[in-house]
């Protein structure tokens, strides 16, 4: 199977591939313009904390490609259009603001347009490196041979680079230190069977998809040796938000005796908030438990209990892996 | 909303509704035809093993209504087309053979159809009394206000009666003892969002119903006070199989010292087996991860993890809940 992008930046365009036809049809779109992108991102057609702010970088950079007259309102309605496209994610704010500081320093520069490219460039870069980082100092913990369990999307899907758990499964996995790997399909939105099933197919990684309430039977069974996930926002005592699901993970994990690990860049980790206590925990739509890709499962006037991710506790985590160093507990941010 | 009923024996005709249609649309279909019947249940529009049972008693004495000639030859037919439906449903063997006696007892007697529909209606008129005997049994246990969760589906659609571990929930709440219930969609097959949700909707109980993977942080905030499920069968020790992702609301249970509760027929009960180590797990078709109702979400091709049930171990249950009695470990059958 030929390989794959999340989204590239080439000839002053975004290329990107629309998550959500992904894995039965890999699309790839081609764009200047920064409404298309902001489309992409409220229809999570690129999804994914790092990715999103990548994405909204460059297309906040060539809101303003070949433009004179009237820039500040041009960028300013640029910047108000993308920052409203997805609610709580901090990597979009991030980025976005970033690009913006250097229009301000910039304004009047002729090659404004160039250097707004070359920051989000720069974002994209950085987050590559990270993903490397982090891979690098994840797979020093794993032990030869191993079957790792892993829950929504890491990969490079999520992100600008290889991704952060998922990388350090594939990279494992090139070193000969994971043999197989199992993905919860993670509903609701199935990024599971859907992106890390299509990714882990990619790099010829042995898998299985399973649904997420059998990841207990599986654990007990002793056929996983760590389980590897990604991370929302860590605040400074170790505390970690992620994709719902996850703590019922790490609780398996305590109980079996499994490590259990967190991977993310030391960007996710908010030492504003001393607690997991601190971090409120959004709900959302009931549709996502009433339609699967648009077919109607049940009555939408059903209602539902939909958290969109939990706080998994810091002393259930093994270790926190990011870009800088393995934490292991105490942990303190 | 008007009540529902999941199948009736009327004027010699079968009335059943169609589950996979549920609860989208509330369609019921009439037959006299015993190779309706069996298609019935192999396409799932009637599932639940106490209620295959009672259909399949039904069509087997439908078989030879109105039938003279060859009457032997057309039972076994009947009897061999009825028994290959559904693999594993013991409910179904025993319901066959029971109406299998009548025959051989009785062939020869005018009324020998008469006979085959008395022994059926038995059967159902006894799952009736079972279902009202686990209820009044299992209300005993609840606190005021209770707030349940379940799993799967264990009502009125899965049996002849009122439900087993659902008809607890039902009377509960008829009683005052029960305020609120969460339900599990219970992937794959979603019976929770779908069937349970229907159930809890008609009996007009509050109720929300969640992803199987969001029990943790539910139970984790101390809004349970209780957890009750079916059983597919019991071993000696307690060691109970029931559908996939059991075990892990077991687990949090324990981890949150919560009650966790089985509800069962006595005939639930093998004896044969000594512990849960005996029952294998049966692994279902990797195409209920790939689909959903019709719609593709995944490659087919995508290998999965895919059991059908679980093993929950007895010193994971507070009781088992039968229609002879309440059962408190050390549990001896």
């Amino acid at each position: 199977m030929s390989d794959f992008f999340s989204l590239k930046f080439h000839d002053n365009k975004l290329i990107f591939i629309d998550q959500t036809k992904l894995p039965l049809v890999e699309e790839y779109i081609t764009t200047t313009n920064y409404e298309r992108i902001a489309e992409a991102i409220e229809k999570l057609e690129i999804r994914g904390a790092p990715a999103i702010g990548i994405a909204a970088a460059y297309a906040l950079a060539l809101s303003i490609k070949g433009e004179s007259q009237g820039l500040d309102e041009k960028f300013n309605i640029a910047y108000e259009r993308l920052v409203r496209t997805r609610p709580t994610a901090v990597n979009l704010f991030w980025a976005l603001d970033s690009i913006k500081r250097t229009y301000e320093a910039n304004k009047n520069s002729a090659t404004l347009f160039f250097l707004l490219i070359n920051k989000a460039m720069q974002i994209h870069k950085n987050d590559i490196n990270q993903c490397e980082a982090i891979a690098k100092n994840g797979v020093e913990l794993l032990k030869d041979n191993s079957t790792i369990l892993t829950h929504c999307n890491t990969g490079k899907l999520a992100t600008g680079g290889e991704g952060t758990a998922f990388n350090i499964i594939k990279k494992g996995f090139e070193l000969g230190k994971v043999k197989f790997v199992y993905a919860d399909e993670t509903r609701p939105l199935l990024q599971g069977s859907r992106l890390t099933a299509f990714e882990l197919s990619k790099a010829n990684i042995p898998f299985q998809i399973l649904i997420d309430s059998a990841a207990a039977l599986l654990i007990s069974q002793k056929k996983i040796n760590a389980v590897i996930v990604g991370a929302d926002r860590i605040a400074s005592n170790g505390d970690t938000a992620n994709k719902i699901g996850t703590f019922n993970l790490a609780l398996l994990c305590k109980q079996f005796n499994i490590p259990f690990y967190i991977a993310a860049p030391v960007s996710t980790i908010d030492t504003s908030i001393s607690s997991g206590e601190e971090i409120e925990i959004e709900m959302r739509s009931t549709d996502e438990l009433s339609f699967i890709k648009g077919t109607q499962i049940t009555k939408t006037d059903y209602d539902a209990y939909t958290p969109a991710f939990d706080v998994t506790p810091y002393y259930l985590i093994t270790a926190i892996i990011t870009d800088k160093k393995v934490n292991k507990p105490p942990y303190s941010f």
